[in-house]
């Protein structure tokens, strides 16, 4: 069977999180790692990476493909990706336990489906 | 001044690759460096992983954010994300550059503005 689509992919935006949290890197690994778990991912690489004066990019690599952040304290903003695959694997979970930690004024998040099979590529 | 949108982020999916090369972490871990480079991005940490029996996952995180590929060499499939903030980073030299290694059947991308401020937002 040849799936109709490989991944979800969730684009985040977090508008209006505090800026001391958003420049905490300990606890925004801590949470992007549960939120990997909470999705249902096997972690198989954390890179994570404080900048100075501010901001924090962080990478979880995980065995159905990754959740990111780069967040900007200066804006209270955070750019947040999650992108799974596999069906036993629910992105939204690691959507929620983000926000739940952020606790942001507003956010937007939009899915992409990814690897949407090309009907000529059907095999 | 605040900037009307801090990141660009194209959304990459390349069908039609040679499955070996898609299983190829040396040489895939060689095409993200070298993307992020001619992008102008300043890498600040690298993450692959290789899959049993087939498949990478890698991560090249910048510190204009990150670049990423996941791989299905049994689809000849692979999902990039070129994520760069600065106006002195160009995303797309990073895409053609990927281009030209992978040498895909096709391509499908789309660019997303990230961290657009909302109006309500602004300082």
């Amino acid at each position: 069977m040849v799936p109709s689509g490989l991944g979800r992919h969730l684009i985040v935006e977090v508008w209006g999180v505090d800026p001391a949290l958003l420049d905490d890197e300990a606890r925004l690994r801590e949470m992007l790692v549960e939120a990997a778990k909470r999705a249902g991912g096997r972690v198989i690489g954390v890179l994570f990476h404080k900048f100075k004066p501010q901001g924090v990019t962080g990478v979880v690599a995980i065995a159905e493909s990754h959740i990111s952040i780069h967040t900007w304290p200066e804006y209270s903003y955070a750019a947040i990706d999650i992108f799974t695959c596999g069906s036993h694997v629910d992105p939204w979970e690691a959507f929620r336990h983000s926000v739940q930690v952020l606790r942001p004024k507003s956010v937007s998040v939009f899915e992409v489906k990814r690897g949407i099979i090309p009907e000529g590529e059907r095999v």
